[in-house]
C-alpha cells in the first residue's frame, strides 16, 4: 500500500469511528499535513482517492467534507472488493457447480479479448446470502493469467486470490447491466419462478496494466438486488 | 470550464474522432505538455479526470491508454449529463403528467435534507426514446434552489437549465437501485403489464457545495433498461 493510500484509509476509519454524518467538515489541508507529517501532494492524492470512493466533497475555498450512504444493506455496485464488505453482518456462502479448464466461446474470447485455441477457467457458482440465494455467478478466467484454480479458492474469494496468491493488482472494470425475466434454468437455480424479474450483469475485469483477466455473469435474485452507488459527477 | 477541464475535453474529442481503440496508447506526458503548452499539473489533472470518466487508463511506467466501451445504446449510469449523450442517435422525449409546487412528505424531506414545511417542485414524467417508453420519472427538487420551473423547462432538459439558466454547479450524486415487479399503474404508464420487470432507480443530486437540490425516481421500462459504467476500481 502506498503513502497516500494508507492515509486515506486512515482518514475513512476516522470518518468511521466518529460516526460523522453528510455535510461534516474535515480538518483543513494544513492540518492533515501536520497531522499526517507528510506532503501536501500526498495529501491531496489521498483526498482524490476518498473523493474518488464518494467518501468525501471537496468545495473550493471552504473545505472538505463528509459523505456517507444513507441506507443499509445496498450493494456498491462500484467495488471491485466483492460483497463481504458491504454486506458484512451478513452470512454469505458460495455453492460451487462446476469448475473446468474449456476453451471460450466467440463471445467469452471476445470479451477477455483473447484467441478461441486459448484456454479459461470456467467457474458456476451460486451464491447465497443467509438462507436465500443471491445470484447465480458464470465467469471465465483467462488461464495465461489465472493459471490456476481449485474448488477450495473458488469457494472463498478468487479475488482475493488473486491479489494476494498470485500477486496481481486488479485495476478497473467494464460493468454492463440489463433487466429481463429468468428463464426455467435460472429460476431454478436461484429459487424462483419462470419469467420473473432478473438483473443481469456482465463484467470486464483488467489488472492496472489493462490486460482483461475476469469476464464474469451475474444473475440477481431481484429480492436482494439493491445496489447503492455514490457517484462522483462526470 | 476550467484549463485541465478544456484540455480533458479535447483529448477525449481526439480518441472519438482517430477511433482510437481499446489499449491504444496516448502521446507520452512531455509531448502533452509541450502539445497543449500548460504546466504539468494541468496535464495530469486533465489525465486524472479523464481516467475518473472511464476513458483511459494509466500504467505507471509505461504509458497512458485508451478505454472503449464496446456496446451501443446502453446507457451511462453514471453520468449526469442525461440520456442524450449516450442515445444521441435515437429520438427522446418527454411527456409532462405534472407539474406543481407542494410540501414534501417526510421521506422527500429526507432525501433533500429540508423541512417538511419547505416548497419542492413536483415534476411527473414519462420519458420515451423512439415510440417506445423509456421511464416513468418523479422528480422533487428543492424550491430554495430551483425557484422556478415551467413546462417549457422540464419537457426540455431540467439540468442544462439548472446549470446554464441558473448558473448552478451539479457535483455529485447518491443513487439507490432496486430491481421489482410493476404496479398497475406503472405499467399502465409504461404500456407494459402489471408484475413485469421493473429497474427502480432512486437519486439524489448535489451542486457541488454539497446541497441536495433534486430527489428522483426513475421507474424504467425493462426492455429499455441497458445500463453500462466505466468502472475505476476501488
Amino acid at each position: 500500500m502506498l503513502k497516500y493510500q494508507q492515509i486515506a484509509s486512515e482518514i475513512e476509519l476516522y470518518i468511521e469511528k466518529h460516526q460523522m454524518q453528510q455535510g461534516e467538515k474535515l480538518p483543513v489541508l494544513e492540518t492533515l499535513i501536520k497531522e499526517f507529517n507528510t506532503s501536501k501532494s500526498t495529501i491531496i492524492k489521498a483526498l482524490d482517492l476518498l473523493e474518488k470512493k464518494g467518501l468525501i466533497f471537496q468545495v473550493r475555498g471552504s473545505g472538505i467534507f463528509v459523505r456517507r450512504k444513507k441506507r443499509k444493506n445496498y450493494i456498491n455496485l462500484l467495488s471491485n472488493q466483492g460483497f463481504q464488505k458491504d454486506l458484512e453482518k451478513f452470512h454469505l456462502s458460495s455453492e460451487v457447480l462446476e469448475l473446468e479448464i474449456r476453451k471460450p466461446t466467440e463471445a467469452v474470447a471476445q470479451n477477455l479479448h483473447i484467441d478461441m485455441d486459448q484456454d479459461v477457467y470456467y467457474v458456476k457458482r451460486v451464491r447465497y446470502i443467509e438462507e436465500e440465494t443471491l445470484c447465480l455467478e458464470e465467469s471465465y478466467y483467462n488461464k495465461a493469467v489465472v493459471p490456476y484454480l481449485n474448488k477450495e479458492i473458488v469457494t472463498d474469494s478468487i479475488f482475493k486470490y488473486i491479489e494476494d496468491g498470485l500477486g496481481l493488482k486488479v485495476g478497473f472494470s467494464d460493468m454492463y447491466m440489463q433487466i429481463g425475466k429468468l428463464t426455467d434454468q435460472e429460476a431454478s437455480y436461484l429459487k424462483l419462478k419462470n419469467g420473473e424479474p432478473k438483473l443481469t450483469m456482465e463484467s470486464i475485469f483488467y489488472l492496472t496494466n489493462g490486460t482483461a483477466f475476469d469476464y464474469s455473469k451475474l444473475t440477481y435474485n431481484y429480492n436482494q438486488s439493491q445496489f447503492y452507488i455514490l457517484g462522483t459527477g462526470i
